[in-house]
Order: structure tokens, then C-alpha cells, then sequence
């Protein structure tokens, strides 16, 4: 499953903060049931354009990871949960809305291949 | 433009090493004229189910990512190549195919929100 949240009229002082982006990657994973297998990776960087500075992170979970990427002058946040594992994403859209304090959101939901005939014929082999 | 990318039928060998997953991450940004903004983060994990083992990695480029996850017993790749800068997606589909030597791709491409209202309101003002 892949959740992709682009969120708009964040609150601007949440998405500037390396703090606070380092901290929601570093407890969320846990409160969806996920494993996180490294800490976070979050820092701040200058676009070409002035507008485009922000804050980027990503926390890598079993086989998958959680990326975000803040645009404060934007007020936007463009975050993706990526996971093996299943999730509720009704959940975690909610959890995010009120985290950043998101007016809208734009959402997608994709099932990622991660079953190929390989495995599958490793399986049969072995029955 | 976020791409997506499930790959399929993949050289196991490629996919079980850090070493050219690194390369990878680290030379493929350039050949399609984006600017990483940090060295790329790359490691081998292993999952809860013996299959699910393989290789995770980032690379931050300017105001986006691109990440992979490989399994080589699955002879599978996730790749996402998102980038607030245009690309063709059509070659990167045909670079990935070749350098993993893929027998099957899926793909997705998600045009992602940008430009928020707030950022019309402030360049409005500004005229």
C-alpha cells in the first residue's frame, strides 16, 4: 500500500521545524504498528527559488518508508507512506490533517506489486 | 511529478548489492538533470519473513526524492522518482528497465500538488 498526501494550508511554523518533522517521523510509525529500522533522516534545504525552502525527511520502515517534504512559504506538505504492511488510511490522512493543521488534502491510494511470478513459482515448487 | 515504479523480473544480483544501488542513486540524478542535495543512504535489511530481505535507499534531491527498496528473492523493485522539476518519464522507465534488467514494469505517474492557494494569494498581492 501506498498512501501519497499532498496537504495544503499547513501551519507554516510546524512544517519550518526540523524538530518537529524529526519527531512526527520518529513517533508515527509506532502508533500505526509499523517498525521503523533506521532513525529518521531529516534536514533542511534552499530550492532554487527562495520559496522552495523547507524541511525534507524520510524514516525507513520494514521494507518500505514514510518521506515527507515541507514547503512553509506553500503552507504544503507532500508526504508518503509507503508500507508491505497494511494500514488504514482513512487513519492516517486524519492523523496528518491534524498534525499540520491541513485545510485540504489531495490523496491517492496505490496497490504496488510485490508478488511476481517468481515467488509465486518458488511457492508452487515447494508444495 | 511523482513516478512510480514496480520493476519485475529483476537480476538478483544487482538487487542484493549496496554497492550499485549506491552508484545508482548517486549517479542517476545528474543524467536526467536533477541536484542532489545530500549523499545518497543506502542499507540492506531484513524483514520479518526470510523472503523480505534486500537493499533500502534515498537520495534527497532539490524539494523531493528518489527511493528504492529491493527484493531480490522476489527479483522485485519499488522505485519513486519524485521531483518537483520536469523529467521524461518515458526514459527513466527505459533507464530502470535496462539497469535492473527488468522482464515486467508497472508503472504510475501522479502529477502532485504544488502551488497552494496561499502562494496565488501572496503573488497576487505582490503585483
Amino acid at each position: 500500500m501506498h498512501l501519497i498526501i499532498d496537504g495544503f494550508g499547513a501551519n507554516p511554523s510546524i512544517l519550518e521545524s526540523e524538530e518537529l518533522i524529526y519527531q512526527f517521523l520518529d513517533d508515527y510509525p509506532s502508533q500505526i504498528e509499523m517498525t521503523k529500522v533506521a532513525p529518521p533522516y531529516v534536514f533542511r534545504y534552499v530550492g532554487s527559488k527562495p520559496e522552495d525552502w523547507g524541511v525534507s525527511g524520510f524514516v525507513v520502515i520494514a521494507e518500505s518508508h514514510i518521506s515527507i517534504h515541507t514547503f512553509p512559504e506553500r503552507r504544503l506538505v507532500n508526504i508518503d507512506v509507503f508500507s508491505c504492511k497494511e494500514f488504514n488510511p482513512e487513519r492516517v490522512i486524519k492523523d496528518v490533517q491534524a498534525k499540520f493543521e491541513l485545510t485540504e488534502v489531495e490523496t491517492h491510494l496505490l496497490n504496488r506489486g510485490l508478488e511476481s511470478y517468481y515467488l509465486e513459482t518458488v511457492e508452487s515448487k515447494a508444495v
